[in-house]
C-alpha cells in the first residue's frame, strides 16, 4: 500500500499514520519528497480494510496515480487495450485511435513475446516499443508492455509507463527483485496455477525493494475444464480486494482465449468490482500474428465499453 | 430444447420446424396437445443458435414457462432465494416475505440435506416441504427443493414446482432417468468436477425420457485455489448458452461459501448473461442449522437485487 | 476398523480393546457372535496406527477376510480382474479362466453400466450377474460388481461377494446408507474430484450403519493434465494408510484409460503399498462393448502379474 | 534426441540415420567431432520409438552420458541426492559420504534458492557451490544445482555438471535459450501446472539452441487435493517415454513435501519406469534451513535404495 500524504502534512500526522500501519502488522518504508511524503506499507494481511487509512488526517490518497488524471484503484474503472503483438506502424496507429476513442486510457502491446513453442513469432523488440510509444503519444495513452528479463529494463524504461510481468514469470524472482528497484508501476499477472496468496507474495518481492506501484492482474487459472483456454477466476477480484490494498484488474482475453466470450467475462469482472480491464483489440484479428482468436475488433470493443458503462454504477464506479 | 407451437399452427408449419430440428442434428419428440403442439429437440450440439427457431413461422416460444408470467430463459433474470434448510415455520415465513418483497419469484429450501458427514443435520423431510409450500403460497412464490432418490419423487410432487438435482447426484443416472418421466421442471446442478459437456450429457438423461423442462445451474468447480470453497466458473454461462438451448442459472452461495463474496459473484453472473440466480437467504444466518456462513441477511439480499437491476440492461435483460 | 477378537477372548480383554478404541477417538459398535466378538471402530482420525491394535491381547485380526484364505489388507496383494461389462457367457468364461490362472482372486465385471451418455450400452442386468457368478464359481473366484441404486441390493446379493460403488456415486448418500445395512463388503471408489478426506467421510456413511467391511479404491482424479483420462493419485495410497485402517486398492485401468499405461501404473501402485489392484481384462479388447481401449489382453495381464511378484517383496508383501 | 555414432561410422551410415530422423519428422543438427559424429534430433512427436534408432548400423548410443560410466536413460536407474540448500562444509561432506555409500551418483544442493516469500533464506551463493563441488569430488559424485538467471551461467559452469531449471522457471524462455548455448546437461523440472506437452516444448527451447543433453523431471502438479503439497503425476513417466526420447526422472521430495511419503513415491516412480530419482537427504533434517520436512535422513535413504534395488528388475533395470 502506498499512502501519499497531503502537501504540508505535519510530522505528527505522518507519525500517526505510520503507527497505524505498524499496528496493522505491516512494515513501513518512508520517503520524504520535496512536496509530499509517501509511506509504503509492505506485507500481506488478511481482513484489513485499506479505506481506513484514507480517512486519517493528512492523508491524500492510497491509489496508484499514473498522471494526467488517470488513477487505478479509485472510482474509475481503467481500461487498457491493444493488440497482443505490435506488428506494424499502421496496425498500431489504427488500434490506438480506435481504443482511445472508445475510452481506453492505456495501450497494451507486446514487443517481446513469450511463446510456448520456440518456433512461433517472437515479437519486434525495441522497434515495436518505439511504434507503441509513438502511437500512444499521438492519442494521449499510457503504455504497458511485457518485460521478460532484467536486462531489458533499462532500454524499456524509455518507452513504457507500466512494466508488465507475464503469468509465466510470476515467480521469476530475479526479475521481480529488479523491478523493485525501478520507479515505474508494475502490472503483475497471476500465474496459471498460482494461488492468490502466492500472487500477493510475488508482489512482495517488488514492494520490498521499494517500488510500491504494483497492479495485480487475474488472467485465468488452469483447471480440468478445457472448453476455454483458462478459467477466469472472477472471485479472485473481491478476495484480493479484501486481502490487499493493491489494485486488481482482469484480463478476459487471455482468461478465455475466444473473442466471443471476452465481452461476457469483461462485464462480469467489472460487476465483481475489478479496478480495470486488459483487453486485446486488433484492427484485423483474422490476420493477427498472435492471439487473433481472442482479439476484439474495434467495434466490438466500443460495444463492450458501452456495456460496462451501464454496469459500473452498480458497484459505485464509473467508466471514462 | 422445447419448441411450443402457436395455437392453430398448421401441420405444414410443424413439419417445417421438425425438418429444421433434424437438420440441426437433433432427435425430435412430438407431443400433440389439445391446443398446442410441443416439439422436444434432444441432443447436444456445438455452435447452434436456438433463436433461429424462434423466428420460424408458427413457433410460439422456446423458453421454460413456470406459469403466472414467470419464464426462465426469456428477457427477465429470475431469482430463486431462501434458506439452505427449512428449519421452522417462523423462519420460512419470515424469509418468504423478505425475498418476495425484494423481487424473488422462486423459493428454495432443503428438506433432505446431502451432507458430507453422516453426523451432520440431515433435514426435516416431508414436514419441511409442507412448511415451504405453505409459505410460498402465501407470498405467491414457486418452490424448488432437492430430490435425492427416485423413491422421493411421488411424495415431493405434491409440494414442489421444480425438482433440484444436487451437484453430488449429477451423474446418478437412476435419479435422472426417473426425473425424465415427470412433467415438472428439473434444476440440474453441475457436479464439482464435471465438464460442461458432461453436464449437458446428464441433462440428456432427463430430456431423452421426455421431460424437456431442464434448467442448468453453475455452482462452482473444484480447483487448486482453496481460499473460497469453490471456483464459480462464470465463463460456463456464455459457453452453455452457445452450446445448448437450456436456461443456465448461477448459485453464488455454494460457489463461494462466504456471505461477503456472494454479492460480487451474483452481479458477475448477471453481467455474464445468466438466466437466473439461486441465492441463500436466512433471517438469522448466525444461527442457521446449515450453511449459515454463506447465507445473506434479508437486507443484503434486497441490496443485491437493486444492484442487479442496474446491471441487467447491459445484457438486454431486466429484473422484476 | 473391524477388530475380530479371538475365540474365547475374555470380557476383560474385550473391554480393554474397547477402551483403547475410545481413547483413540473412535466410536465403538460391538457385536457378540456365537464364536467371535467383533468390534467396529467408527470415525476418521489423523495419525493413528491400526497395527497397535493387532498387538493387544485377545485380538485375532484387523483385516478384511473374504473367506477361502483371501484377506485384503494383509501381507498378500489381492488382484481383481475382468471385463468392464459382462457381454456373453463365452467371454466371461474365457476371461475367468485366464485371470484365475494368472493369480487373480476376484472377478470384476459390470452388469449395470453408468455411462456418461444415455445413448451408450447400459449393460446386461441380472442376466450378466448370473454369467459372472457361474464363471467365478467354476474357477474359484470371488465376484465384485457395481450397484447403482438401493433397489438393486437385494437381487444382487444373490450373485456378488463385494458390492462396488462407482466414482459417480461416492456421495450418493441414499445408496451408501443402504449398503451400511448389508453384511457383504463394499468397494468404494473415490470420486473424480473427491478429496481423500471426503472419501473417508463417505466410507463413514457405510461404517456408521454397521457394515465395517469397506475397501477404498483410488481410480484417478481430474486435473488439468488431459493426456490420459485421469491422473491416478498414487500418493493417496500411503496417505490413506496413514489416516485410516481401511484397505486401499488401485484401479489403473480407469486411472489411465489406456492399455499401454496400465502396467506402469499397476506396478507403481504396488510399489507404493496398495493392498490390491482392480484391472480390466478382456479376451478380445478390440471388440469390447465398453472400455476396450483400457482393457489388457490375458497375456498382458499375466505379464503384469509376474512383474508385481518381483515388486511386492520391496514393501514386505507377496502376490499369489 | 542425441545420437552418437560409432567411431569410424561411414558417411553412408551417418546419412542413413539422418534420413530416418527426418522421416520421423524431426529436424537434424549434425556435429562432426574428432572421433565421433553426433546427431541431434529436434522436435516433439507422438508415438515414436527411439529404440528404433539404436538398432541402426553405425549408431553407438542414444543415452545421455555423464562420464565415468554414468549414463541416464540406459539400463541403470541413476539417483541424485542431497540437501535442499547447501548450509555448511560439515553438512555437505556428511551428506555426500552417506549418499555415495548408499549408491547415489549425483549430488544435488541449492546455492540460490527461489523462495515464495522474499523474507525466507535465499542460499549461500557461489560459496555454497564451492562446498558442493569439493564434497562431490571427494566422493566421486557429479553435481547438479539450480540456475535462476542467465547471468549466473558462466560462474556456475566452474562448479556444476548439470544445470537444474526449477519448476517456476520452466517457461522462463530467456533462461532456456541461454542454456541452449552451453554444453552441459540441463535438468528441466515440470512446472506446477504445466502439461506434459508444454514441458516438452520448453525442452525444445534448449534443444533448438544446440544443447541436446536435456533431462526432464516430474516433480508434482497442483490439483484440488491438498493433503500433500503436490500430486506427483507418476503417469507422466510412461507418457513422456512414449512421446520423447529424453530421459525422465522423478522428484518425490518436492512431489510430496513430506518425508514419510517420499519412500512410497520413489518406489512407485521406479516401478513406473523412471530413468532416475532426485531425493532430498539431510544429515539433520530437523534443523535444515529449508525443506527439512521433506528431507530423508541418511539411514532412510539407504533403506530406500535397497527397496528400489528389488523393484528395478521388474522393469528390466538395475540400481547401482
Amino acid at each position: 500500500m502506498v499512502i501519499v500524504m497531503q502537501e504540508g502534512a505535519t510530522e505528527e500526522q505522518i507519525q500517526h499514520v505510520i503507527d497505524r500501519i505498524v499496528a496493522s502488522g505491516f512494515d513501513v518504508h518512508r520517503s520524504t519528497g520535496a512536496t509530499h511524503t509517501v509511506l509504503g506499507a509492505v506485507g500481506v494481511h488478511r481482513d484489513f480494510d485499506h479505506r481506513d487509512f484514507e480517512l486519517l488526517s493528512g492523508v491524500r490518497e492510497v491509489v496508484l496515480d499514473l498522471g494526467k488524471g488517470v488513477k487505478i484503484g479509485g472510482p474509475e474503472v481503467v481500461v487498457a487495450a491493444g493488440p497482443c503483438s505490435v506488428e506494424s506502424r499502421e496496425q498500431i496507429h489504427a488500434v490506438a485511435e480506435a481504443i482511445s476513442k472508445a475510452g481506453a486510457k492505456i495501450m497494451r502491446g507486446g514487443a517481446f513475446k513469450p511463446r510456448t513453442s520456440p518456433y512461433a513469432f517472437q515479437g519486434l523488440g525495441e522497434k515495436g516499443l518505439q511504434m507503441l510509444r509513438e502511437a500512444a503519444d499521438k492519442f494521449g495513452l499510457f503504455v504497458v508492455s511485457e518485460v521478460m528479463d532484467p536486462s531489458q529494463i533499462e532500454m524499456m524504461s524509455g518507452y513504457v509507463d507500466i512494466f508488465q510481468v507475464g503469468a509465466r514469470n510470476m515467480q521469476n524472482y530475479f526479475l521481480l527483485r529488479a523491478l523493485g528497484e525501478v520507479q515505474k508501476p508494475v502490472l503483475l499477472k497471476r500465474g496459471m496455477s498460482a494461488t492468490i496468496e502466492e500472487l500477493l507474495l510475488s508482489a512482495e518481492y517488488i514492494l520490498s525493494g521499494g517500488n510500491y506501484n504494483v497492479i495485480l492482474c487475474e488472467r485465468g487459472i488452469r483447471t480440468f475444464e478445457t472448453y476455454l483456454r483458462n478459467t477466469l477466476d472472477i472471485a479472485a477480484i473481491p478476495v484480493i480486494q479484501k486481502l490487499s490494498h493493491l489494485p486488481i484488474v482482469a484480463d478476459p482475453s487471455h482468461g478465455t482465449g475466444r473473442r466471443d466470450k471476452v465481452g461476457a467475462m469483461a462485464r462480469a469482472a467489472v460487476a465483481a468490482g475489478a479496478d480495470g480491464l486488459l483487453i486485446e483489440v486488433h484492427n484485423d484479428p483474422d490476420h493477427a500474428l498472435s492471439d487473433g482468436a481472442q482479439s476484439l475488433e474495434p467495434t466490438q470493443f466500443a460495444q463492450l465499453m458501452s456495456e460496462i458503462r451501464i454496469i459500473a454504477p452498480a458497484v459505485g464506479r464509473r467508466v471514462a
